[in-house]
């Protein structure tokens, strides 16, 4: 706190009492989640879509926007329910299967969909469990609701064996399942059978005398190549799955925190109850429905972005690493590629930074990954890293 | 889930199978919580602001949230640090005491900035404090948050005894302590005494290792009338003093959900732990900030409220219960007023309902609530009231 008076006079003020904090010991040495947020010319380090919104999208949500904002001195529709109709809307066109308003839940942005899973279905006494390498928020959603925390593990190829997960969903009896897919960091989807393989898994344990839910992460699923199932299609057949999604990329929106989750009218009133009243913004709500309004133009972009990321892992398949032997390069169905393995990542993580290019530096040892940007940004980095590769080369000569 | 089949022929689609969810036990009987949402012409019941932004307010909100937008591809900023400095400037405004943006915790709602404070403070084998009847949602973030709940008691005038608050706070050990002041149901401000009683109790409690927090919750702070203290005033004595406030009913802003808190820059940063990433969007606080920057007619309209707030309070007085005795009508420093006692206090609710006038069934057993609309819903609310008195006293003659 700045005060009025000078704090260093002993004249005018005692210096401020210290006193300690009740904070929780497991919080104690945590920091803030978050990747550092750096000042660089071309950003591929979070897995934003790299295209702004057009004008006409921003005309609409401005639109939109005033429009709620003239009734904004009253609460929000605490439902949702003209979002979660659009968000039905659209989700029947993207997966082909006819959806209502009542089996979509929504709310800011995937992180807190899911915490409310977990507030609803985790919890003291319980346990989730996901499969690693896998999206590195999973840990902190357990982590704030008490919930604790397995990782079964993926292949070398980053795919899950079914067998395997099915077999360790028995043995940790799990309330909560977490399957990421396509997974974060490794851009790896899942097959239909596979989910289906743990959906029945969870069928067959007991939590207080009911089933485990299987929340199946699809974040990037708009990016997933043709034939990638979509998890969607699996729900009729298990009330126990969920399938959650976020505007974030696909609709350029991650700014406007957006997630989403589509289930059995029964898990959505689930959420209902642990949700925080109004939770989501007459003002979210309205930005929401005007960008889904632009679904087409959108989707069309990221259309490009795909393009642009098999592109990338062809050209990254190409190269040679300083010893000469060929990257790995992982399967992706997302707006992002891991590569590797490097024997020093870090150093060619800050190879890239000094050339302006921010990746991140995630997943298992050794691997990078690279978000898909422009086709400029990604000329960018192709130049970047062939310039680190030679350096590394001639260094290691 | 609708199915493109129909569900009623077994031909096609098999009924879906009945699978049940592991709802938390303590969640299985709970509701969403929230007042009723009904169409009525007068709505007095949640404490909302009854003037709309004006068009100047709205074209502000258009154009800072097309700005935002515009960038809406990326990640907001995860400290929400021009929003956090413009509630400081304002906040010293407001109260005169110099504040900086490290003070400051912005998030979804003051709903969410508590869930904050008790996921850092509170969960699983600890407890939070209050003193009823006070904010009904108290409960429930500590359900949410697994931390033990009890409820010492106010006196019959609503206010808090400092001796007994101490008393209490050293039996029951809270980590946390919420006071509302104004409190709501009752609209009771609390004098600087009492804050700075329950304050010093707290640093004779020990919490592993630390002291209680304590949160003044200051929703309707604005509402006070001239000679009522802010808690924020005594934030330079007291580390583990916060104070929390809303957007939502001095600026008539329920729809945008903002909350946010002033104490500490060390208690901000626990707070900063536990917060999920990205919580707030860029355009809540583009929307917020866009508001704040027209208080001045904002804080006018406050003041219009205050004085029909107070006529109201004269004018209930000055009334008469079918059996001839006076009403109560609790002190208040909010934009609500508590009054009765009423034998059947539902019969008056449904009376007023009845004749377009929606208030609020809540507080102590005989009281209702009635939140300051304006002139002319206050003159609607007058003329239902004086009806429905008037047939209640023919009814017992």
């Amino acid at each position: 706190m700045t005060h009025a008076v000078d704090q260093h006079s002993a004249k005018h003020s005692a210096p401020a009492p210290s006193v300690r904090l009740p904070l929780r010991p497991e919080l104690a040495d945590e920091k803030p989640y978050g990747a550092p947020q750096l000042d660089v010319p071309v950003l591929l380090n979070v897995n934003e879509n790299p295209y702004p919104p057009g004008e006409d999208v921003v005309a609409t949500i401005a639109e939109e926007v005033a429009r709620a904002a003239r009734g904004m001195n009253r609460y929000p529709d605490r439902d949702a329910t003209d979002l979660r109709r659009d968000l039905a809307d659209y989700l029947a066109v993207e997966t082909g299967v006819s959806l209502e308003h009542l089996d979509v839940w929504a709310a800011n942005g995937s992180n807190e969909v899911m915490l409310h899973v977990l507030q609803a279905f985790g919890g003291p006494g319980r346990t989730a469990l996901s499969f690693a390498p896998t999206y590195s928020m999973y840990p902190e959603y357990a982590r704030d609701t008490h919930t604790a925390w397995v990782v079964g593990r993926r292949e070398d190829d980053f795919t899950l064996d079914p067998a395997y997960a099915a077999e360790t969903i028995r043995e940790v009896r799990p309330s909560v399942i977490l399957l990421a897919s396509p997974n974060n960091p490794t851009g790896t989807a899942l097959p239909a059978a596979t989910v289906e393989a743990v959906c029945e898994a969870a069928l067959g344990v007991d939590i207080d005398g009911a089933h485990p839910v299987v929340v199946v992460d699809e974040a990037y699923a708009e990016f997933r190549r043709p034939g990638t199932p979509s998890a969607v299609a699996l729900l009729e057949r298990y009330p126990n799955l969920a399938v959650s999604r976020t505007m974030s990329k696909a609709f350029a929106a991650a700014g406007a925190r957006v997630g989403y989750l589509v289930a059995s009218a029964d898990f959505v009133d689930a959420l209902r109850i642990v949700r925080l009243p109004y939770h989501l913004s007459a003002i979210t709500q309205a930005a929401a429905g005007a960008a889904l309004r632009h679904r087409e133009s959108l989707m069309a972009q990221v259309a490009t972005l795909r393009a642009e990321r098999d592109r990338c892992v062809a050209w990254l398949r190409e190269q040679r690493l300083p010893g000469g032997l060929p990257f790995d390069v992982a399967d992706t169905d997302a707006n992002f590629v891991l590569f590797g393995t490097f024997g020093d990542r870090h150093a060619v993580w800050q190879g890239l930074l000094d050339r302006g290019v921010l990746i991140r530096e995630t997943g298992p040892d050794g691997w990078l990954r690279v978000s898909i940007g422009t086709s400029a940004e990604m000329a960018a980095f192709r130049a970047a890293l062939t310039e680190v590769l030679q350096v590394q080369g001639e260094e290691q000569a």
